[in-house]
């Protein structure tokens, strides 16, 4: 039994490009598809395909980023939507792309009626956001942004293969990456269309809300040091055991996050030596704190460390601290929030907005352009997971909104 | 300059035994001696050389333990003296080796004088306790007490090697192994003696205590499941971190076992999916419990998981739990802990006796003969470990009251 194409709404059929995108993985078993890899060729061909069925001009740039271009009614400054179409290792088949292929379909709207946008429409699915291959995050867009580095032409994947030799293997110039790098006179602002990736708008019961800023990181590893001992001998009052410091210090962080309107994440903990009958002399842990305020964020970590530091030296620890990432928070154009919250309440919803807990690459295109995102609700805040999941009347509603977007154009 | 050997006191002297059992190492980086290699080897060749000095009769026996006797004044069942010859890796010179060469430093200053011991004296260097190469402990006692397993000739080694082919290798025959068994008639006990490998001594002040049990250990493998999710994107109040909630039981149990005297210990913990920025998903964490008294132990990891099951609940969180290993505690025999005692009130030194928090041969020895063990102090009650020390003059007084032991007999 076949289903006509045209018998689907706009948000089956761009969950149905969504699954044949996933078919560009790595592995049979999971989905997982990283930069520069064969399907990364496989996907931005796939896309590059539809577009074409658009009559959109496409192109790849030096960066190995897919782009694709609609004229518009009216010349001038392009109107960029997009999103990666990198994944993390397991993923989910919405993270990244919906933002590419909603825009796409609304695109395919617009078209089949015969219409064009207001302005020069230019949809870009970035090469790299995750970080997946290299473990450097936003490739894709800091190439666009004329912030590619070529000191990381020399990180090496987990198979020793530099960055500088898988762009040569996928047929690019390292000594051209420059030429990805977009002239922001050609270019208006950047929209980037996004699962929420958390639960807020489920818990609303909203299908879509705007986001006002992305929040500011800041991770650390920390590093807890006491002494290791047999597990029989040593009695409790002589310990001095790294883990239950580490232990008695997250719990501590966890009810001042929680306090102060912040999220901390303890994601990676090693305990050394790590054998069962022997007391953890030495525990390393990462930290990851985020707010909308980087100086909430900073007050709740200071807060912290002057709390537990007594508790520690009581118990005969030494905390040592070392910074591995710090990014403040990327406000949102407070123009194009409200232009976006227009387009929801037009559409009969709330005028509901958020921020964003976690990272895009539109962080990185505000460096050059105003940036503006629209969330999408997911079921649970379930994301970087294959469980990852939206509803297909809920696509249908953004394909709405950003045909009207493009329709009406800023 | 060179010192004559005679010059100096017996506990020099035996610490420069020690010195010279540590050059049979694995590594010249470190001291690490494993059951079966050439350094096992080289170390019976190296004890049996010296009780052949004594004229003592050596010999091997089926499962690579080193047996040297001594004939006694009197015939009839022999007293056993021993320990383990072999280490953990980056070990002291101490931990086993001085339950070998004290009962033998005392013989030989018997030996110089003329005398005989009391009663025939059988010394035995165990071939493995700390289960180093193969993961399973007390290979060697086990051996000598008639409960060796075959199934254990599967068991590999890190490098693939099984005990049956290491068997082989070291020139013994896997199918003799029975032979290793004592008939319990022909001997009159087992005296173990051994660092303390805790600071209780050295807080006492006192050079030697007398052991009263070998503590029952539990081990329990622990699995927290909850959820995992995006670091940025899950409000505080939303998640159901299993680290978290591991971090809370930990110090749950701590303050159990402090109020309760038992000790307990979280030697391992694995953080799944273990990503900086991803809330952990599942802690799979050892605990390792143990008590003199094997009821207080069991009452306190009862009332532990009572204790822990509604915060758990409350955080969304499933706790599992495995058992690893139990052992009941090995009560020393009141007969032997009282001749030992009334050994060191005779040397000057108060009756203090203690229990063992660690694991020791006479767990398995017990089986089969009464045992008594005697402890040493070690500074800072370090031991696993290169930093393990011991004094020339406890270790003197040591063999003074194991040379009067076996000059009168027990």
């Amino acid at each position: 039994m076949s289903i006509e194409h045209s018998d689907l709404t706009s948000g089956q059929r761009v969950l149905d490009w969504a699954d044949q995108l996933a078919r560009c993985s790595d592995s049979p078993d999971y989905l997982c598809r990283t930069y520069l890899s064969a399907e990364h060729r496989a996907a931005n061909d796939q896309v590059a395909a539809w577009m074409r069925q658009l009559d959109m001009a496409t192109w790849e740039d030096a960066a190995g980023n897919l782009w694709g271009r609609c004229e518009g009614r009216q010349p001038g400054p392009a109107l960029v939507m997009g999103s990666h179409l990198d994944t993390v290792r397991d993923a989910g088949r919405y993270d990244g792309m919906l933002g590419v292929l909603v825009p796409l379909m609304a695109l395919q709207e617009l078209h089949a009626a015969g219409e064009q946008p207001a302005v020069p429409v230019e949809i870009v699915g970035f090469a790299d956001e995750e970080g997946t291959r290299f473990g450097t995050t936003l490739l894709g867009s800091r190439a666009v942004t004329g912030r590619w580095d070529p000191a990381w032409h020399d990180i090496r994947d987990a198979e020793g293969v530099s960055l500088g030799e898988a762009l040569v293997a996928f047929g690019l110039d390292p000594e051209r990456m420059h030429e990805a790098a977009r002239d922001p006179a050609d270019l208006a602002a950047y929209i980037e269309f996004h699962i929420e990736q958390g639960p807020v708008l489920e818990d609303q019961g909203l299908p879509m809300g705007v986001v006002t800023s992305i929040n500011g990181a800041r991770r650390l590893r920390l590093t807890i040091t006491g002494q290791a001992g047999h597990a029989g001998t040593v009695p409790m009052t002589l310990r001095r055991d790294a883990l239950i410091g580490a232990a008695e210090i997250m719990v501590a962080m966890e009810q001042r996050a929680r306090d102060q309107g912040v999220v901390a994440t303890f994601g990676q903990l090693d305990v050394q030596p790590g054998a069962v009958n022997v007391i953890p002399g030495r525990v390393v842990l990462s930290l990851d704190i985020r707010s909308e305020d980087d100086r909430r964020r900073d007050q709740v970590l200071a807060d912290w460390l002057a709390e537990v530091a007594p508790m520690l030296q009581r118990r005969g620890l030494e905390l040592t601290q070392e910074a591995l990432h710090q990014a403040g928070a990327v406000p949102c154009d407070a123009g194009l929030q409200d232009r976006l919250a227009r387009l929801l309440t037009q559409a009969g919803q709330p005028d509901f907005r958020l921020p964003s807990g976690a990272g895009h690459d539109a962080m990185a295109m505000a460096e050059i352009l105003p940036v503006g995102m629209l969330f999408l609700r997911c079921a649970g805040g379930i994301s970087h997971n294959p469980a990852e999941s939206v509803t297909a009347d809920d696509v249908t509603a953004a394909v709405n909104v950003i045909k009207a977007l493009l329709r009406a154009g800023l």
